[in-house]
């Protein structure tokens, strides 16, 4: 078999046997085939698709191109979440101690930001002490002390995907369904979880602009999920606007505390109880209502010890940022508008996202929302505040934010916030 | 401007702007389009094609990657031929210089061999003392003393086409009308020629295999040869059996000397001839016939002294392969098929070709055929006879030929010689 047959195939509109996509992913991996090859097979992929054989064997090869994790020897069910990234979309933070106080386990392997959508690690890592690196004996030990861990994928799992993520990203060949399901669900798969609840976002914010992709994308991995015996569910949810009030790094974590104690913003709130009932369903854990855990002081309490074994002090203070600037509404009326992708660029321009791989992150920068769609707001009252280490950065995010919001007469309809669920 | 840009217009089936192409091209033989992502975009080319605009931008762009050679400091009009390959085509051979014979100048670069199909630069090469690589000047003294030098180009021309090539050929890249046709016209445009014919091969033998694809490349070349104000008309030629009876280096000299003797096979002379009248037309030069210039010397004489002129013996023996095969008719009656690609892939397995660009091959290796389609044959009788400097080399040779040829009762018909002609 060569590299030139495979692509071949694909570029002819053929489907990929079994065979020959075991060995593109291993040669791959192994060096074999190299990055122009694997490149224009991508593209090939990308206008030419696959369809479900092909995805869950592109999916299980590049899973066995590493370890595969395994939590059976736990005395709880284990679940997950994945959201595909959205601008606010701190949910993990609440989401997983939440998730540890009603009964299951949460081995979470996260990832950081990239462009304007925020990452789980950076944002975590804006608490002094908080190590996002774990090996697999320290993950089993956080998990076993706070029922739950979030930290990065070590290098050993998928490495397959690493090399073909990274490749994706600089070749125009990211934007495919099945080379984006088989990412995602090649890594919650080797992650070991037994539930898995996939969060995919839609609207300006998210990687998927529509209804009809971001269903396609959720169908597609849920089938993935099913195959390889994870039980998976997946919410279709809003990203239009940005989730919450806060965009940022220590800005997020800040409101996550909130809800964590029990407030916090509605949207924010709604998710997390939904998202949580949905993964403890999954897992077969019944008897506890997260609704309630988020008020008697169980999933707080959970966090705190799940920041504190990841060496991170829960009562420090968070890092702010040196500069404000607020942006006023600009009439009086009703929001009408405030557009999720707009806002996340104004924060990563604002510091709070990194451009490329090696670059860090400014765990203060950001933006916090003083008014969300359907809200009253008066004439010169503060609509939004950007966070940044240096005033020289305000003037290009208030750019991204022109035209990102408007004030009317009455509520315009937007995206429910939960927008279907798909089962296998 | 980025690659990511330009790949996505592609893959997103936009045009590519001028600026883009441009960009792209300069930017890849630089170094700062990695292969990558040019691999990506050739990809995107291939499935999603180009028109003639972008083809035209393409090809100019390749051109201006590198120097443009100027004849027109010389006294006589230039005309050269392409030929997209094939089996046994040694047209070039008697062509250049019958073409010199009759008043025009032929200042043609030439290719090596590469799978099934051979390269005029091997054949030559099977001369004693012949040169391939010329300078400039050098190519210049060839041309003044004998009318036609035929060489391998420089390393200077199109350099964005060598690399662009060598990277197609890796990547299943290969096959795009697009990209075969900027990436033969970039050549022949910078080579300078002022009167271009394409001898478009069709059938097994070819790289297109149906009249429909030959065409629509033979057009698309057309377009883009006149646009670039040189005179250029194309003929589809058969190639679903092997041109003439010797297929190999040695064997096919052999051959076009005897062509230049005023003998040889009818569809050689044929070809060759009817090319030679395209050419002197297109270059504007009348007054001489080509099918007298071989019969009264001429042609011989400018062959000569363009062998010689490249450090060639024109007397010199010719290398023979060591061992020799015959096989017979399996019955008496009419030759009704001869496949081309089947007698290249023995050829080639024989060692007249080679597998990877730097192979060496045999001088001497290689198919007499003593029938062709529509030919009475009687059973027993030598039907081809192998040559090839290993026994070894005839068992996979003699595999390539199984159910290559066949006898039947009657002729069959096949493709007429020339098929059609395309103008602008």
């Amino acid at each position: 078999m060569d590299a030139i047959e495979v692509i071949r195939a694909k570029r002819d509109h053929h489907e990929l046997t079994d065979a020959q996509i075991d060995w593109v992913i291993d040669a791959y991996t192994r060096g074999e085939v190299a990055d122009e090859q694997m490149s224009a097979l991508a593209m090939a992929i990308l206008l030419n698709g696959m369809n479900r054989r092909e995805i869950a064997a592109w999916t299980q090869a590049m899973i066995r191109s590493g370890e595969r994790m395994d939590w059976s020897a736990l005395d709880r069910p284990t679940a997950d979440k994945h959201s595909t990234g959205g601008v606010g979309d701190k949910i993990t933070l609440p989401l997983a101690p939440l998730v540890a106080a009603c009964g299951a386990f949460v081995p979470q392997l996260s990832g950081r930001g990239l462009g304007h959508t925020g990452g789980t690690l950076d944002k975590l890592e804006s608490i002094p002490g908080w190590r996002a690196s774990l090996s697999n004996d320290e993950m089993l030990d956080v998990l076993r002390t706070a029922g739950a861990v979030v930290c990065a994928a070590g290098s050993g799992l998928a490495p397959a995907d690493k090399k073909l993520y990274a490749l994706r990203d600089v070749t125009g060949t990211v934007e495919s369904i099945p080379l984006i399901a088989s990412s995602i669900m090649s890594k919650k798969i080797a992650e070991g979880t037994g539930a898995l609840v996939l969060d995919v976002k839609v609207g300006s914010g998210a990687f998927m602009k529509t209804t009809e992709t971001a269903r396609e994308l959720a169908e597609t991995m849920v089938a993935l999920g099913t195959d390889a015996g994870v039980r998976t569910v997946a919410l279709l949810t809003a990203m239009d606007r940005p989730l919450g009030r806060a965009v940022g790094n220590a800005l997020e974590v800040e409101e996550s505390v909130e809800v964590l104690a029990g407030g916090g913003p509605a949207d924010v709130v709604e998710l997390t109880v939904r998202l949580a009932r949905e993964m403890l369903e999954a897992a077969g854990v019944s008897g506890k209502d997260p609704a309630k855990a988020l008020q008697d002081g169980s999933a707080m309490d959970a966090w705190r010890r799940m920041i504190a074994a990841q060496g991170g002090d829960p009562d420090a203070l968070l890092p702010r940022a040196a500069e404000t600037m607020t942006v006023e509404a600009p009439e009086s009326g009703v929001l009408t508008r405030l557009d999720a992708y707009a806002v996340g660029l104004a924060a990563w321009r604002l510091g709070a996202g990194r451009a490329r791989k090696e670059d860090p992150v400014s765990p203060g920068a950001g933006v916090m929302l003083h008014a969300k769609p359907g809200d009253l707001v008066r004439a010169g009252q503060p609509l939004l505040t950007l966070h940044a280490d240096e005033t020289a950065r305000f003037a290009r995010a208030i750019e991204a934010l022109d035209g990102a919001y408007a004030v009317g007469p009455a509520s315009r309809p937007q995206l429910p916030l939960v927008i279907d669920r798909i089962t296998a």
